[in-house]
């Protein structure tokens, strides 16, 4: 090729392993003597339209590691989802630069611009080479297996609810953990696998996948609470009626609490305080504590899978050995091949773009409050070595003194 | 002494370590001929008065280093705060059973009720040894240095605050992120460790410490947003104004939000709901974001500095020696020696019951919204080893093309 330039760029939300395929595709690229200039551009397509290009030629190997190891986009993302024209906008600043290779990073929007980029290049018989790098922590890209970004996400969801189950034993009440996934279920399943013993939190689990009903809610807390005197609840932002209106509004409306009319459902509390005070109410429960987990979850430094890490890396690196020895353009997709190993495989990019994966229903219990053990099996490989894990006490009861026995 | 029977219980919020000083207590105490017998209460004073005690003699020592590791009160903690007459039952149960050494876990609260159980036992001429171990994640005892679980509870919100301000710098706009602490700021001011560049939020800090205006919040929001396109705000559960109210119960007032006047004010999202929303209107700032690390930051298991665990082991292990080898009943604390050593002391229980210590002057800056050098040197050695660290590109920018150079 001509110009031996690459560009590449990070879109959609942070994860805590993004930087391991920006660092993949830059320390792959930069061993090939044909590519002559690896370009970064700042926040996503944004700065591809803007021009804003930063030289990663020009970067050590060693600072690129320490950044791998970074959560968080180091290029800065974007929320922008091209439009047709705004993808001829991105195509003409690739070609006023020469870019040869296009390789961006994100989920499955940025797979479909990817997509609309590759086409506008084959209409104008350019020749660009287009990939796509999975990354998103609701694991929703179809055609893979997971997405990277999900496991380091899924093991902070993990171990938050096996902390949040020690808190609420040691004061018991019930507890509302409200989890990211707007439409895939995925990470607030993962609350599941901070499961140890039996009658441990998360008691109940809503999935975007199932219609929620509040009175089943209610009515499913109350039992777990007169069971055990406590309940653990793990709960999706996305969770709606139905009709598909989000219950944080219909919620909001009921209870003419017009606070939340004009508060933004995602990114606040809202939801887990509206059920709260459900439970409160209705179920007469004292102790009713609502945590909404929030941006912790995907970049929180420090709680990242070893196995999310390798392979974030590795589909940048293979990104980079499919536009060199490939013919097409593509999206890379992760494959389970073992208990557990994967493999990578170049898909079309219409076979990922723009289409949301949501939980099999393998995945999903009878009830459709818990996962089942197929999920367990496929879930536990991916959070990564050195998991904590907690005990509890095993205690012999002290007969009474003054009162009578229990 | 005639039984040789100790009980134990642990009170109050749970820590990370609150475990280890259980451990420590019941593997010390079973080193000891003397000592026939370790109870356990559940749930705090609350399974005293029940005579709800479990025997701590009959676990195997094994079980006991897992359970130090596992965060939150094994034992189960309770809210309760005894007054004379509940202190009098406890009394009356442990003279029952025959206690002569009574340990209780908990912060300032707790060590008041050993303080009047000591004062009933005095009274009544019955020997007992009644020691107050520390354990708070407000690091809000007076007479000690800090306070066991503070410094993991501190590692959580640093790294958190790390995290937020790498997402944040990816996605630009404001963050809000209510770190717990109702009376002492030590635990937001944590979030000033997270910081390493000097752009790096938190870039505005506010604790109880001071009171909280409005006016200047959006004033400083503002100028930091125009300086540097982003605010992230470490902003305490417990900031109030002037005159004591609470700003959460002001904003919803102010807001005519009725939503929150009937939520509850801790333990909610509503604090950093009401903050997002005036910035949005007030600023018009369109990217505004509000997370409450509400129950994770307490008892997320994996995030646990290993300073914490060693010293809430030895505090246990220490009230131990103090019963057994001391005249005199009291509160273990914790003396800094060195950069960084500690060691231990047993000081009278009225000069740490009851009371609250807050931010030293010499911790906060002039400006009221970040912390001193001071601050982040007292800090620092109490998070542990092995804290993750964040880094970033420095790139080389590339000269645009289409465009006029910016």
């Amino acid at each position: 090729m001509a110009s031996g330039k690459i560009l590449v760029a990070q879109g959609g939300g942070p994860t805590a392993v993004v930087n391991q395929s920006l660092a993949g595709v830059v320390l792959e690229a930069r061993r090939h003597h044909g590519i002559t200039r690896v370009y970064g551009a700042r926040h996503g397509v944004r700065g591809i339209v803007d021009e804003d290009f930063v030289d990663l030629t020009q970067e050590t190997s060693h600072n690129l590691e320490l950044v791998a190891h970074t959560p968080a986009s180091a290029l800065g993302s974007t929320r922008d989802k091209p439009d047709l024209k705004y993808c001829q906008e991105i195509f003409k600043v690739l070609q006023a630069h020469g870019i040869e290779h296009f390789f961006y990073i994100g989920g499955n929007d940025s797979a479909d611009t990817v997509r609309i980029v590759a086409d506008e290049a084959r209409a104008a018989g350019y020749p660009l080479r287009s990939i796509h790098i999975p990354k998103t922590i609701d694991n929703d890209l179809v055609g893979n297996d997971h997405t990277p970004g999900f496991p380091s996400a899924a093991r902070f969801v993990a171990l938050a609810f096996a902390g949040a189950n020690l808190d609420n034993a040691a004061l018991p009440g019930v507890y509302v953990g409200v989890v990211m996934g707007r439409h895939a279920g995925f990470l607030t399943a993962a609350s599941a696998l901070g499961k140890k013993f039996d009658d441990d939190g998360p008691h109940l689990i809503y999935l975007p996948e199932r219609a929620f009903v509040l009175e089943r809610f209610l009515a499913d807390v109350k039992a777990t609470h007169e069971r055990l005197g406590r309940c653990v609840v793990a709960l999706s932002e996305g969770i709606h009626d139905g009709s598909g209106t989000p219950i944080a509004a219909q919620l909001a409306k009921d209870l003419e609490h017009d606070a939340h009319g004009n508060v933004q459902l995602s990114g606040s509390g809202a939801l887990a305080d509206l059920l709260c005070e459900e439970v409160k109410t209705k179920l007469k429960i004292k102790r009713v504590r609502g945590d909404t987990f929030g941006y912790l979850q995907r970049s929180f430094v420090g709680c990242v899978s070893d196995v999310d890490q390798r392979e974030a890396r590795e589909v940048g690196e293979k990104a980079v050995q499919y536009a060199l020895w490939g013919e097409r353009d593509g999206s890379v997709t992760i494959e389970r091949t073992g208990f557990y190993s994967v493999d990578y495989r170049l898909r079309a990019l219409a076979e990922v773009a723009g289409k949301t994966r949501t939980m099999d229903a393998a995945f999903v219990s009878a009830s459709g409050t818990d996962v089942t053990d197929a999920f367990r099996l496929y879930l536990r490989p991916l959070l990564g070595s050195g998991m904590p894990d907690a005990y509890r006490l095993r205690p012999a009861p002290v007969p009474r003194v003054l009162r009578p026995q229990p």
